[in-house]
């Protein structure tokens, strides 16, 4: 697979996501030139201090230039107005690819607005991420050895391939589904644990204040682990459980039967069952530690803080 | 507070906790001798090639040796024998602590045990632990910067000062509670998020193959945050379960009313509430950082694997 170079990137949200991808980009030297837009001043300020783009702008009439490749990485909700924003902006052959969360709303927000033969897009969903926000968190290595899934719709081969080439270059492996799928698989791996842990930390919330005064001080028993999901970007989030509804009721129903089934054991003292259901989970531990996406986590603090 | 030195320690359990702790004795030179009992070979073997006891054995029996003080680190469900056997062992002052996942349960069983005056019991509760279990993942840093709670129990200022400095020696912060707040507290911080991520795991396995492989090999988007508690030793969690049932099934109420609530207003898109409680979460995460309890995640693989 030859390398892939553009001539003039746009990144649409320059956040954790965006910035880092600007940053692996300028790395990689996959692009002349790489242009970022977003409604946000620090983003953008933060982008500057870092010389990290070659322009930003907070909006797309600031151009004057076309792009090769134009990357949405921006809330859910957003789309729809950047679609309409690119319908009449660009004018040369332009490959449109974006790295939300949900794909189903994405493609029906692209057929519904984009009318301009110029755009082709691709839907990927880089599966990275960090429970910051905003450009300052972001670095070029976010995307190493993760897997990005993309989702053709009516997609020539051409595009395919640069697309690929892209999200191979910077370090991802690729996967190619289905969009309805791809949302059903989130939904578990992503989007339910997320909503889980926004639940689990409103209980603590909601407790009398000194006993929440004390679960957030000895949080390093369990309760933390979901506090850091709990840290995530709540526009993100919020668009996320508006757009993939079906797919997030339909596994949030499977885990509350499960959950209420381990609230019975505990009730009628099934010791045999909860040690059997804590063995089998066990397991899947050592799966994703073998497959190399467990990440690594150390009790200690973190030093650079 | 000068520093405490016993003559000699006796760990019962040398697992993860136990052999960190032989490990933090040694470093920090706070015994003369350091005993291991065990009834896992492989964990003794292990404290063995690591020559971190002086002796160890899988029987009270096979020792000759009198202590000043025994910490008990295995299953909640072995208490009972071990109160029974230092109750017939012990002929001189012993202090006697403990490291469980819960109090009260600890301290029912030494009252219905235990008639040796010899012993005195003080109850500590080390938050400190990784999802590993065994020798082999112990280290002595383990308890650094942590909290220990201790719950005494007709306990002589003496004893009280005594744990307190042995757990300070090695780190720790103390904190005193009562038995039965701690209890709640610990349900709330450790024992449902351990519950929920083993329950979440579990709903993940009984998905169709095809799913249940992707959702493993995806797993980095968030799903893998509770696979590493999940991976956490069976029967330590079985036994939780057991003994704090009912502050365990008081609070599991508590965050299935709010998960329910979450459940509606995805159903109904409430948006405006949705992001309201994400947000509010958010400010949760920022003081267990400032707090200094958060501990570091690195998304990028364990080099030492």
């Amino acid at each position: 697979m030859s390398k892939v170079k553009f001539d003039s990137v746009l990144i649409i949200g320059v956040g954790l996501i965006g910035s880092s991808l600007a940053r692996a980009i300028r790395e990689y030297d996959l692009a002349k030139k790489i242009y970022g837009l977003d409604t946000s001043r620090t983003n953008l300020a933060k982008c500057n201090e870092l010389e990290i783009l070659s322009k930003g702008a907070d909006s797309l009439d600031s151009f004057s230039e076309q792009f090769d490749l134009v990357i949405i990485c921006s809330p859910l909700s957003t789309y729809k107005s950047i679609f309409a924003s690119l319908n009449s902006y660009i004018t040369q052959n332009t490959l449109v690819t974006d790295v939300g969360s949900t794909k189903m709303s994405v493609i029906r927000d692209f057929k519904e607005t984009v009318k301009n033969s110029f755009i082709q897009f691709l839907p990927s969903h880089p599966i990275a991420g960090l429970e910051k926000s905003g450009a300052e968190f972001g670095f070029s290595q976010l995307f190493a050895n993760r897997f990005c899934i993309i989702t053709p719709i009516n997609t020539n081969n051409d595009t395919i391939n640069v697309i690929k080439r892209f999200w191979t270059a910077i370090g991802m492996q690729i996967e190619t589904m289905d969009a309805e799928h791809h949302d059903r698989v989130l939904a578990m791996t992503s989007h339910i644990p997320q909503l889980i842990a926004y639940s689990m930390v409103s209980t603590a919330i909601e407790l009398e204040t000194h006993l929440k005064d004390e679960v957030i001080k000895y949080s390093a028993a369990g309760f933390r682990d979901f506090t850091r999901l709990a840290g995530s970007d709540p526009i993100m989030w919020r668009d996320v459980y508006s757009l993939n509804k079906d797919a997030v009721l339909e596994m949030l129903n499977k885990f509350t039967k499960d959950l209420s089934t381990l609230q019975k054991a505990i009730r009628n003292n099934d010791l045999t069952f909860l040690e059997e259901t804590f063995r089998t989970t066990r397991k899947v531990r050592k799966t994703i530690e073998e497959l190399g996406q467990a990440g690594s986590f150390d009790p200690r603090e973190n030093k650079k803080k």
